[in-house]
């Protein structure tokens, strides 16, 4: 039987998850299948299959509410999982709150992050379907640190594209992947189409997550025993990170407790999704009236101030066409901190979720992430990275509301990484460089000019 | 129970280790007292108090076998104890040996590494005797990391002189000692009169360990209510890392495992001191033929090449004298990337098993360990500590020649720490700058000559 030491809720091996939960089964409104970039109708199975295998495209449709995970993957999630759900007493004491405050940590492992979530299973059903090689994307580098470990895990290679800025500020994430044996290129290349065409506009460009998934994506259209993965947005995605809301639901339950609000950062989507998923569920089937939160950087604040459209989920257009909350894929964000939250767009079904007004949105500025982040680690003995701040500083604030209204409430958030690659920005903060610029809607009119057009 | 999930092994609650254990009680032979370095005769409880609280002075001294753990301890313990036991099976695997490879991994630990057992507990018996600033030294970073965590879960403040070499080079962990809280100085400093007298000797002075140590002893000596801290070497230290060992022996029981061959890497000996010692205890007590190896750098080799003598434990000769095995207190090796093994001295303790021959004792150069950290990295997913990796490399050697004479063995070793901030030496190994220098005994000759004259 799981316990509660104290600090954290342990689990016994019989209590682990053997099955993701595929919120598809649940949901009322399901987002319209993905269009085709090149026809603008909906994407064949066959396009797709170019550059994933079978068993995820299955996953990305499949409407069944329970999908099995297999042995190996189980077999290395247990060199993390479960992960650690604390309660944060020390920061429940400093805010002198009646509310608990629960947080589900993901950087134990080894890649830092929830990423490895996926990037374990991606690897898992590529290298079943006899590829040799992935190729994907990153910005801060926390999607292809992931994507390195898991690849050597499966005897396979890994090529990641990695956003110029982030290639040059970020040295020693790129040399976190080349450890594990990840090839790092500093996108926009020479070595794509895609790449070249950027060059030949701006010779200088700093690159961005939209352009290093044009890249990626064609050097796996290009070649056979290579494929692509993706680190966020998609169903599958998502669906491999309710790992980490089906344990916490476990905890909470070995301590008799439900969450009242449930919190989580928001980029593409799969941090969110991951935790707060098994939670929709209650919401959907049981009517079960927990306050679902996704919170954003006001420097790109997808579903706060974005729009409910079609459009393609990287920059050059090469991506199927989705419909989701967007900033139009051609916004290029201010760029804060939490580079691992500058998307465009987000999740399909984070976002008809949210359209649907299943779930809540809130946007926060880096200065006030930052001093969360600084109070956490002081309190709480853990940094986390700025991206995991943003589900700190909307906890505070609902504690703050708990211990202002004298209620008592349960508050659960996910940590979903340290900030052990980020202290250059803490550097910034600690030494009042880092500034706000609060969000105008005339930084998307162009962008959002640009959406593509759809007709079905 | 405790149960082994195919991967590690996880401690139920009443099996959480309630009590350290004080190796003084088995010991043959103890070491001699401490003498004071101003009259040369065993060192005054007095004395020491200046800068120790009597609760850690006792611990220093006591022969009783079993220390209780007091519960604040043990509580903050549970944020990331009891650490994990691994089963290397893909190390296993790909070295082919009929060897079972285990390891404890004290990265979870929100420092990062194993030092937080022992300033956790300095922090608090300090509170306890109303101090409220603890002030220390720190090469690589990691106690200091420590240090400034243990003092904010406290309520503390904490100053850390840190080498000045590091300082400069390694600006995210003074930068992680800073988000904690702590306040950071580059050692040598003029604050000091042991700063100001090296500086005026040489004002470009790179600073060293025993230099750092002079600076922070005299700050605790001059203030009331600050006392010194020290993350190794000293016996109320590695009482405190046995937190390591005593959980190891109950996980590996769990499997019905016993070791038959302990290793730790050995700077100032509290990893290998906190792993071993609860196995050196069946050495003394019950004859077991466990074999016990201390892991060190040949560039910094103490135990392999050092004298076994009396020996300041700082550079400018203001901490007590100990008899340890020593390559002379002003001897500066040279600067491998293990910076945390870069100590001119030894445990006590640890030196008077090694000479009665009860342990034994290794060496090797960095770009062997290099190796050995990149292989382990893509077998078992986590980046180690160059210091960890020394740990390693005796490991690989270990299941190699059980191999090559086909018998089955059991092996045990600590990886003290993640690698997250030792990139920049990760960079340097793959881009072929890592240099060996064999040990040579001219290195020692002069800082051997240097050793205090005792008369007793």
């Amino acid at each position: 039987m799981a316990y509660f030491d104290g600090v954290k809720v342990v689990l016994e091996e019989n209590e682990y998850p053997t099955h993701w939960y595929n919120i598809q089964a649940d949901m009322k409104t399901l987002p319209p299948p993905p269009l085709s970039p090149a026809s603008g109708q909906p994407a064949q199975p066959e396009e797709l299959a170019r550059i994933f295998p079978v068993a995820l495209l299955q996953q990305e449709m499949t409407h069944e509410r329970w999908i099995e995970i297999p042995e190996p993957i189980r077999q290395i999630y247990r060199r993390w999982r479960p992960s650690p759900l604390f309660r944060a007493r020390r920061l429940e004491q400093e805010l002198n709150t009646p509310a608990e405050i629960w947080y589900k940590y993901e950087g134990v492992s080894p890649a830092g992050s929830h990423k490895l979530n996926t990037a374990i299973a991606q690897a898992y059903y590529n290298q079943q379907a006899g590829i040799k090689n992935l190729v994907t994307e990153t910005g801060a580098g926390q999607w292809g640190t992931a994507l390195s470990i898991a690849t050597a895990f499966f005897g396979m290679t890994c090529t990641v594209y990695m956003v110029k800025v982030s290639y040059e500020q970020k040295p020693y994430r790129r040399l976190l992947m080349e450890s594990y044996g990840g090839s790092v290129y500093s996108s926009p290349t020479d070595r794509t189409k895609a790449g070249r065409q950027i060059l030949a506009k701006d010779p200088n460009s700093l690159g961005s997550l939209g352009i290093a998934i044009s890249e990626a994506v064609e050097v796996a259209l290009e070649s056979q025993d290579t494929n692509y993965a993706l680190g966020s947005v998609l169903n599958h995605v998502l669906l491999h990170q309710t790992i980490i809301g089906l344990e916490a639901k476990t905890q909470l339950a070995a301590v008799d407790r439900y969450p009242d609000v449930v919190m989580a950062s928001c980029g593409g989507g799969s941090n969110f999704g991951g935790i707060a998923f098994p939670f929709v569920q209650d919401v959907l089937t049981t009517g079960a009236h927990t306050k679902i939160v996704a919170v954003e950087p006001e420097a790109c604040p997808t579903l706060t101030h974005g729009q409910f459209a079609y459009d393609f989920g990287d920059t050059v257009g090469m991506t199927p066409i989705m419909q989701m909350y967007t900033l139009g894929h051609d916004f290029v964000p201010a760029s804060i901190h939490a580079g691992g939250l500058r998307y465009h767009g987000d999740s399909p079904l984070v976002s008809q979720l949210y359209h649907d007004k299943v779930i809540d949105a809130r946007a926060y500025r880096q200065t006030q992430i930052f001093e969360a982040a600084v109070r956490f680690a002081r309190c709480e003995g853990i940094l986390p990275a700025p991206e995991s701040a943003h589900a700190i500083q909307a906890a505070i604030d609902e504690a703050i509301e708990a211990r202002e209204a004298g209620t008592r409430k349960v508050i659960l958030f996910n940590l979903s990484g340290h900030g052990h690659f980020d202290l250059s920005a803490y550097d910034d903060y600690l030494n009042g460089r880092v500034v706000d610029v609060p969000f105008s809607s005339e930084w998307t009119e162009e962008s959002l000019s640009h959406l593509p057009k759809v007709e079905l």
